[in-house]
């Protein structure tokens, strides 16, 4: 199974690095990180650097497209090489997937059309601009599309799709190895449970407001 | 606030990813991710390079030394280059953690002798061999020095910390724009409420079975 994440400028790190940790670990997953061009590609923040291994010609028919999302979504939805690779790796992949603001991308390339979708809080209702059905959840399933809310949902987003697409031992065993018991020292990490005076200094930390 | 992250092969990504992602979301704070040298490091997989912008020589005194384990982690330890500098880091840092094996190299550099400490819990009771009382906790704190428990366990321990160094406020605006409200599709994620079969698996899967 060839699971491929592509990068472009100011993703979030997390959202790619969550979900690939979680699918990179299964057995006979590979995991390749795509982008226009080989190389290093810079995060949101400006102080990581992840390395594209392939260009997306290289990889044109994944088995499965994790899209992540940051702020240089906006710029990446006017982006026509990425857009028509998700575009064309859609049409042959078993599982065509997002988790943040990874979403738009796979609503700019015309994929959410009618379809439920998800993403960050602070994003949801625009996710309507393109043709998507909002849902708030945490993971949205919508035939082959599955897509995630904010950044760290990944993780979820990540053990749902193993299981899907091997079975629920193997998310089990995975989820086990990363010692993913989660046990956060706050209550805040989404509106409906944060102090509401968080929510706009959250949503500046991310470059929404 | 400037946080070194040291990098060296088979590390494992989400180690240093989750609790980058919490830091350096907060205001004010500076994240490096440093080397031997510069440039990309190979993760365990082998399928993820993450950038060091700079030497160990660089970064000499970093307010908060954070230490990702990884299967390339008993290599590690006789890296006398690293072991120094989280030695030498050590004396002037604030804060001193560590997330999964990381333990092991603040163990092999002579930090841990009588701490109290924690790491992933396929290897909790052989963190006594470096010096340390293994704790079987998410997040242990013994004076400056933070151990985080298995992979995923860095999320939580930087939002501690995040608290330790700034205030709870702040941890939590970061929780909440990262939406860190953690929702497993399994509970699976320690061994105390995993299937006892799942156990052997997942120790395969992180290399130590």
């Amino acid at each position: 199974m060839h699971v491929a994440i592509p990068l472009y400028p100011r993703f979030t790190a997390l959202d790619a690095v969550g979900p690939y940790t979680v699918l990179a670990f299964a057995p006979d997953v590979t995991v390749t990180f795509v982008a226009a061009a080989t190389g290093a590609v810079v995060d949101d923040v400006g102080s990581l650097a992840l390395t594209a291994t392939a260009t997306y010609a290289d990889v044109p028919q994944p088995d499965v497209v994790l899209v992540p999302g940051g702020p240089g979504t906006l710029s990446a939805m006017a982006d026509a090489a990425l857009l028509d690779w998700i575009r064309q790796a859609h049409e042959h992949s078993t599982w065509t997937t997002s988790v943040c603001s990874g979403s738009f991308l796979l609503g700019a390339a015309g994929l959410l059309q009618g379809r439920r979708a998800t993403t960050h809080w602070g994003w949801l209702s625009r996710l309507a601009t393109v043709g998507a059905e909002p849902v708030s959840e945490r993971v949205v399933t919508d035939g082959k599309i599955v897509t995630a809310a904010g950044v760290a949902s990944g993780i979820d987003m990540a053990l749902t799709l193993l299981a899907l697409m091997r079975d629920r031992v193997t998310a089990q065993a995975v989820q086990l190895a990363i010692e993913y018991a989660p046990d956060p020292p706050f209550n805040a990490g989404h509106p409906d449970v944060a102090p509401a005076e968080l929510r706009e200094p959250a949503l500046r930390l991310i470059g929404a407001a």
